[in-house]
């Protein structure tokens, strides 16, 4: 029986997934830039153990059944066969923040799972390897693995398609504050949403543009050139829920605060803060800012109605081992 | 000295033009298809006299200089120029509806102030000519000249771009149900927002799809198929508001009530209503809806928060003269 904890961050897209070329190995049609976002966190304990008759998940306090554990067994399963175990294993995992209201919690979940699942082998796994394993789990699972500010690649195999830091923490004080205006969980989730963006007549055009806003986006992140980032990140966010919208069915995760709130954000941004915004598949804003500027943006956030909670992340490390038993 | 008053009903398109291969002629990227709005109507008396040093423009009760008034004279001109006249003209209009919020008020002036113009001149001028004149003054008022449904063929060149009726209006008994939820004047009205379509990287995907739902509406027109054209003019919008999002700079002519009522009539829709909605450049949500629902319709959109007004408009008839001196 051996056992290892690991912690890893959900993390934000300036440029997003959406869409995969491969369902089956969540290899994404696009690549994506992200930053891992610290403070919040899944905690992942994963026991290895030959007494067991099969997996088992405890999430937030609570032994799971059904669908959230069939997703737990599929990935444990292919983790399995990549470090070649044999034994099931206990997964007893909890989040500090609300799931599946915008910020990517099965990302951070499956990436605290895969360095967990890897640690308590005793196997010395490389980072790209449990990129790529965390990948299989949930697709932007793979950009919690590394530090920082973080790009993934497409690839062509399962292999080739993983994620890697390219600026550390500390290169750019960006802050991602975060206004909740809802907690319920969203009606379609991402696992669920990817297959339907080839029904919208607009994605294979975002696509298309996706390699120059990625440039564009590493670029102006390793400048730390906040106008050109504004506009790439705005613009991307924008392009991809044009996509869903424009999906059959369409997909909506626009709330009416949502909208108010990006009006807000242009606006702020043109009266000089250095703030703009993005927005998973979810409704939640996530006002990105240089720090100097961000006790304004939660200021003015909390002016506006329909504003849940406000949560404020700086740029985060890596998934990480905890402890090793 | 010869004188001729016209009406011109406004439309509401659900096939959307958005975009133009001419700037100069308006000639469109993509064909659409509308209806007119019966109820709502531009009223205009055209005076062609010899004793005036240029046009004059009298609109709701003010004498107009500056770009109303330029708008005018351009297009005067164009229209002397194809009837070969050469007097000026007093041109005395009034709309029954609000400018500049959604209902495209510009269509309407634009075909009104084309069938008095030719009116007044003595000339008898065929439908189709007209229709081609008025889209050089706004190109949506090229489908406010023939009646009830309409569709408009991109065309080539300025004789083959225009309009024409293929349904009655009591072909079948739609009705629009208008929720105003703003009464400003639009920040970037329809004329500047056509230049800005190409600056999106999904308008050639849009324009592409265009011919397929335009033979798909009008089918669903002609064959009463409530839900195949629900579904049909709800993603046409979708599509054009797509592209509006995306234009660098971004247009969002969306308010926080607008998506609520737009999400609120996919609800109804479920729910059995035979409603969908479509918006043009502007935030007001256009309710289309069989006859029989439109009372159910109207008094749920009272319920809501956010809406000024609602407005109520049938199937209209085309552009004519109400008398001619």
């Amino acid at each position: 029986m051996t056992t290892a904890t690991a912690r890893a961050h959900p993390n934000i897209a300036f440029i997003k997934y959406w869409g995969n070329a491969s369902d089956a190995l969540r290899l994404p049609v696009n690549p994506s830039i992200s930053m891992n976002l610290d403070g919040l966190y899944a905690e992942t304990t994963v026991t290895w153990d030959e007494a067991l008759p099969a997996d088992t998940l405890r999430l937030n306090g609570k032994d799971e059944a059904g669908p959230a554990l069939e997703r737990v067994q599929r990935h444990l399963h292919a983790v399995r066969q990549h470090l070649r175990l044999t034994q099931y294993a206990r997964v007893v995992s909890h989040n500090n923040f609300p799931t599946g209201t915008g910020i990517a919690s099965s990302a951070a979940a499956f990436a605290a799972l895969t360095v967990a699942a890897a640690g308590a082998s005793g196997q010395a796994v490389p980072e790209r390897a449990l990129s790529t394993l965390a990948r299989l789990g949930s697709g932007s699972a793979a950009r919690s693995v590394p530090a920082g500010f973080v790009r993934w690649f497409t690839g062509d195999s399962h292999e080739t398609s993983y994620a890697e830091s390219f600026a550390a923490p500390d290169h750019w004080a960006l802050v991602d504050v975060i206004a909740i205006v809802s907690d319920q969980h969203k009606a379609t989730g991402s696992q669920e949403g990817h297959p339907t963006a080839p029904t919208s007549d607009l994605q294979a055009a975002r696509v298309a543009g996706a390699a120059a806003r990625f440039e564009l986006c590493q670029q102006a992140i390793l400048a730390r050139d906040f106008d050109t980032f504004a506009e790439v990140v705005e613009r991307d966010s924008n392009l991809m829920h044009a996509v869903m919208m424009t999906s059959r069915p369409p997909l909506f995760y626009w709330l009416p605060a949502t909208l108010a709130l990006m009006a807000a954000v242009r606006r702020w941004r043109a009266e000089g803060l250095r703030v703009c915004y993005t927005l998973d598949a979810g409704p939640n804003v996530h006002c990105i800012c240089i720090r100097e500027d961000a006790d304004q943006v939660r200021e003015r956030l909390w002016q506006h109605s329909g504003i849940l909670e406000v949560r404020r992340a700086t740029v985060g490390g890596g998934a990480a081992l905890v402890n090793a038993g």
